[in-house]
């Protein structure tokens, strides 16, 4: 790539100026860097909502980038920092399982970052990620920014049961801002989803019920999704995260 | 341009990954881009403020920038995917309206975007709106990305009525952030609107009138603007979109 | 710096699409730029919680870089819209006080800028601050922008008072988005601090007390930080800005 590049997931918001110290961090140490916002409205230490964002965008881009994740519920205790590198890929943050999806990956290589001595212990951010992260994307190898790691929490999306006659009994990980209940289950050949004791069609597209009516579909990350088309799902069948699914043949 | 510009208007919300996971796919084909958020907090589905926001600021960037604009209720319906040059910047979207500013400059040059065939048929932006932008912001032809269409969307600011004694009948279309309402009225040489059963004189600029003061004035689109200086015209005068609006010489 | 580098705070929100014909008129004007977004969802017309943003953020960029802040409640009177260059950044906003830290410096030279003829008299961050912020991004000298400025609005931050016993009384100057209570108080070898009715022990880090509990600790700017762990202080303590805030050894 031409020029290192570097994306920001937090949940500091950005009136508040956090961000943007981490950005001048950034560029102060590595002049060249393009930074790409990800997200800065993730609830407030909402470490789940984080890592299945994470797990959805780290991989598209391309080999070479850093990801900043700084949902970190534990700055100031004795979590670790982490560096690591997945895939060709590099992300650091804190080690409460926000970085997962990457963790998870065979080969995954894995430092404690150094925690420098001025460092604020409110705002790891600013003064240990954000450099962390601009000394990655101006080529420093992973192994000069800590030692070595092994024991970081890695935190799987629970697999769901395989019942009688195909039956699969899974649950709602996530809602999205448009109301779409996604599940842990992998989009499959079932006829029918039963959810909060409504049965929706599993369907190919939203084109295929009626505005306003229910239907599961294969979301964009391989998972099925309950939906409401032109509405949302979460509001007119009463869902929320953890909610159990059914999806029957 | 040394590099291409992308610019990013959605109504995807950030926290759930969705933007990033464009951002991933543009940068993937067009490694030196340098990209824009425009907003990403466009209320969901809501074609029409997004419409309004185009317009205001495609033709502010130069030549060659790539407009990507996905509010998009029709997703996975029949609807085409566009690619639009028009007066030497490109515009994807979909065809319900929301390129409509474009669209509807003479020698506008429209075609509809294949879908590859594994396109997720709900996220569109990720899978046939991004990778179209990255291939223009490289410099590729728009002919290359799909065939001629000729019967998109464009739906234009209805048009105010002229009445007896040179008054002006229009209506509130926009009510921005800090709840001035621009109307379809063109900034005109009027001495007071009416607008909700308020009367409020036309003015050159806030300070012509006391602070919590109702008063019209040229918008920086062209249009005329309600306002109440330091307060929200839609708030204090209970203005809404739709509201009449009469301007009176 | 390989190219110029422009950061961007205002109180637009962004679904307007004003802030992008602001980066569309910056881009036009330096088309090498990289523009960095620090916040748009500054509360309308906040130019206090804009100043201490700016105050944090500033002077963590290297030198070159242009900040560009419009919260600009006093538009199209006749307050003077600002370029100022400070320890090697420049800025440009108007002249409320929400630039004030870096006037405060020692050595900050200001201009007044001139307004173009064709200026919206409600848009300066398209029409005056932009274009100033490009140019200076170019490299073009302050003093072509305008005349010297020599009155500009300072807002300090009010300095605690010093009592019997090493006792020190401030209070509380900013709530951030976890609910963190800044004050005014320099960070301090105090015991305990006295807040709404409540002592707090004055800790290193969060993770001196349990969850739920109050403590005080010194903040990322280097003052003195109410906040509960795992929560919010400005919940749990009930605590607004300007609270008063007293620190015991």
């Amino acid at each position: 790539m031409p020029g290192p590049v570097i994306t920001l997931l937090t949940d500091f918001g950005t009136a508040d100026g956090y961000v943007a110290e981490m950005k001048g961090v950034i560029v102060s140490l590595a002049p060249d860097v393009r930074i790409m916002d990800v997200a800065h409205d993730i609830p407030p230490q909402d470490v789940a909502r984080a890592r299945l964002a994470v797990t959805r965008y780290w991989r598209r881009f391309p080999r070479g980038v850093v990801h900043v994740v700084v949902v970190d519920p534990g700055v100031g205790t004795a979590r670790a920092a982490l560096a690591v590198e997945s895939d060709g890929r590099f992300l650091v943050g804190p080690d409460n399982g926000v970085l997962s999806a990457a963790l998870a990956l065979p080969g995954a290589v894995v430092v404690s970052l150094d925690v420098p001595g001025g460092a604020s212990p409110t705002f790891h951010g600013r003064d240990v990620f954000a450099p962390a992260a601009a000394r990655l994307a101006r080529g420093e190898p992973l192994e000069i920014l800590g030692a070595r790691y092994r024991t970081s929490v890695v935190t799987r999306i629970p697999p769901p049961v395989r019942g009688d006659g195909g039956r699969i009994t899974g649950e709602v990980i996530a809602i999205d801002r448009f109301g779409n209940a996604i599940t842990n289950i992998e989009a499959t050949a079932a006829a029918t989803v039963v959810v909060a004791g409504s049965v929706v069609p599993v369907v190919t597209t939203f084109a295929d019920v009626e505005s306003g009516c229910g239907c599961a579909l294969a979301g964009s990350s391989g998972f099925m999704e309950v939906a409401v088309r032109d509405g949302s799902a979460a509001q007119a069948l009463g869902l929320c995260v953890g909610a159990p699914v059914e999806a029957r043949r």
